[in-house]
């Protein structure tokens, strides 16, 4: 069993971590040994999550003790990490996913969507995208939309078509939905100040430095490089990554005669439907009646057992589940201690410097760049915002953008950079976990897909808001 | 599927539950009406976890979701509170022993000890009582003894002797072990000061009082009816609980010959070896050189992922672990809150009114009395002891109760009143879930062992802390 080890793919991680360990002391004045301590297992526990020696659990479990025998961590800050709500709330979503399997509620709704629009599978894919836009307007979670409501669909409507990963059979199908709603999920989180909440969070930054941007600005300025998105990025995933089977010309007549077969609901699937409307509809009020979104995800799955729907062990037999808990709660506590150490605050102060005297184009143009890339070091929206967002702000109106153009494309970078990584937030987590896309073609589509975007966004919308007289 | 559910189970949990919250406006003027909502889903969820109408996750998972719809607990809370040092340490632990199992390390020191003890039962339930009561002397977490050390032993020798709770034969060796185990631990957390860390906690609480107990004190204090119990409580069990295979004349000479068959150490069983001998070095000297023990069991299983000893497969398959966790973790989180919202320190108050103008050996003993019964409220040492340790001395001292006494037998009473519930501490928590011995038999055996155990520490520490001249 040993040999089982990729011993190799510790190579580079051990080469970056310790290189970066050794030249500790040529460290910038400004960092303490201790960030530069944890930047360089941060940095080694990244690469190894892509060159994966072991899986992403194992790894991030090795780079969060040595953190702690270095005396980085404590102890007690580690298992305090472990309490992270968003990677609990991913966990329940994907419990609440297996209910729609179990229950066979799941089967139901992928056959209503293949009899609706099944002929061609580019056409499947455009009414996903256009049943997620819709649900961005009221669920600011990107973790419920995707890992609670589309994810389940896209994956019962897979494995019904003759898609599944376990059976090696993912590139029919299902690779490429399951790619274009992780892609989709990103456009609709930017095309709303309601489609994520860090959106919000990004405006109330901003607002503390006097600049107001309401809801409709954000859309009238987002509109077109996202519906543009919306219509391009699926049909670039179909050139790029196509599915296999790409015309279904006797879907229509198969998904209704199995529809029918399927007969009356069953018990369990009204519970589900129930449960699952009931979730929609607290996703989209909870804000105002305060339950957040986590706490939906619970009550959900709650329900769920209690009327038997799911038992213990269904939970139990969710290891993707528990998988992410580990990781994600690992990858997102190292970053989070990277900032409150003030390893990102002094990245923002020292970019600032070296922008001193550039025309505020230029500016803009850098910074929305690497706001979007920088999110490679960042596995939460709400940790790069509050690392960074109020920093860029503040350096692009220094060099003199009009507030609320740098206030709207900082934020929008803030919500299409979850196009990077496997790990860039809670749908990334969940789907890049599923089989449907192996490890490689996650990062090299996502290097495709990110330039696209920065193309539409940056360049698409900085013409955009020039015809809207933002500036 | 809904039929499962064991709907009469939820009977009782509600009855009492919505009676404690109907009565609140009667409830005791110094209690807070959230701290007593809070108490009626806390007495529901652990009345729930007796009638089982779901397993104990499920059922805490109710309770944490009605808590937090009627506002006692917040979202945040709540994830935060699954970030539960002891939950994890009782995970990782567990992991540990998967190891031992994989590795083929546990088969082996299993007819190492069959072949030195084994040829009647209960000479070897005394041997493993002994090498558990050797490692108190230095490793102060009783989790580390049981989950990491004693029960992966325990578990592989019942297998071995063909007893298992998979095959229903459970009753043969493994339950018989598995609770001889539970409760010497308890005996063994008594009898040393570096037993447990609560004892070091209470005694800290004590000096705080301004009484000094010193290591000699305790063990003098102790010894006696420590050991009177590690002598008896063995044999009672056997009778009241006995093993089906009692005497193993053939077990010596079928241990030697499997151990002839298992040949040399493999390379994972030199790892596991290493790895579990670092792991007790380090619960013994870690408290000195900065390690926790919830640390130590994180960089056990990291070195056993490392090697592929165990894969991050064998970590999900472990479900008793993560079942746990979530079990767990919502209890403690419960009774931490009551203590918070001033539940308990209300109680130490209200009974110290009570006791008002009483002698001090009654005092004391309906002090230890309610000190060790009261410990079926909390899941944990550490809660217990910062909630009512002080109160308790305080009130027993003003009833003129020799301090050092005082000091001595309440703390003792936190050490074996964990010997009361299946989730009163991680080693109950783990012992419980792993099917060896059912929840009935658990809440009836405790209630007999409690009583005995009262007789020994309360009245027999009594009369020999008088001989020792301690009043």
């Amino acid at each position: 069993m040993l040999s089982e080890i990729k011993w190799k793919g510790f190579l580079l991680p051990l080469i970056f971590g310790i290189g970066l360990w050794l030249v500790t002391p040529l460290r910038p004045v400004a960092i303490s040994i201790m960030a530069w301590h944890l930047f360089a297992i941060f940095v080694a526990t990244i690469i190894a999550c892509i060159t994966k020696p072991l899986p992403m659990m194992a790894v991030t479990l090795i780079g969060i003790v040595v953190a702690t025998l270095t005396g980085v961590f404590t102890m007690d800050e580690v298992a305090t990490g472990f309490g992270n709500s968003t990677a609990w709330m991913v966990a329940m979503c994907m419990f609440m996913a297996a209910g729609f399997i179990k229950s066979g509620l799941g089967k139901r709704i992928a056959y209503l969507f293949v009899s609706l629009f099944g002929k061609r599978t580019l056409s499947l894919a455009y009414a996903l995208s256009f049943v997620d836009a819709v649900l961005a307007i009221g669920i600011p979670s990107n973790n419920a939309r995707v890992n609670g409501i589309m994810y389940p669909i896209i994956d019962n409507l897979s494995r019904e078509m003759g898609s599944d990963p376990k059976q090696g059979t993912q590139r029919k199908l299902g690779s490429f939905l399951v790619f274009n709603e992780y892609e989709v999920n990103n456009i609709t989180s930017g095309l709303f100040l309601t489609g994520l909440a860090g959106n919000m969070v990004a405006i109330g930054l901003a607002k503390m430095q006097g600049i107001t941007v309401t809801w409709m600005q954000w859309f009238m300025a987002a509109c077109v490089p996202g519906i543009l998105s919306l219509l391009i990025i699926p049909w670039v995933l179909y050139k790029v990554y196509p599915p296999e089977v790409k015309q279904t010309p006797d879907a229509h007549r198969w998904a209704t005669t199995r529809l029918a077969a399927l007969g009356k609901m069953t018990a369990s699937e009204k519970i589900m439907s129930i449960t699952f409307i009931l979730a929609i509809v607290l996703w989209l009020i909870g804000t105002k009646i305060g339950i957040d979104a986590t706490e939906v995800s619970f009550i959900a799955v709650v329900i769920l057992l209690i009327t038997g729907v799911l038992t213990t062990n269904d939970l139990l037999n969710e290891h993707f589940a528990w998988n992410i808990l580990v990781w994600l709660s690992i990858i997102m506590m190292m970053s989070k201690k990277l900032m409150t150490l003030g390893f990102f605050p002094w990245f923002s102060k020292t970019l600032g410097h070296l922008l001193n005297g550039m025309n505020w184009i230029s500016v803009l143009i850098i910074l929305f760049l690497a706001y979007f890339y920088l999110h490679y070091m960042f596995p939460s929206v709400s940790t790069q915002i509050s690392a960074l967002y109020a920093g860029f702000l503040s350096i692009a109106i220094g060099a003199g953008v009009p507030h609320v153009l740098a206030a709207l494309l900082l934020a929008f970078a803030g919500s299409i950079n979850l196009s990077t990584t496997p790990y860039s937030a809670g749908p990334a987590a969940l789907l890049s976990s599923t089989g449907y896309v192996t490890s490689a073609e996650w990062w090299r589509l996502s290097a495709i897909i990110g330039v696209i975007f920065n193309v539409i966004w940056l360049g698409g919308g900085l013409l955009w808001t020039k015809l809207l007289g933002f500036w």
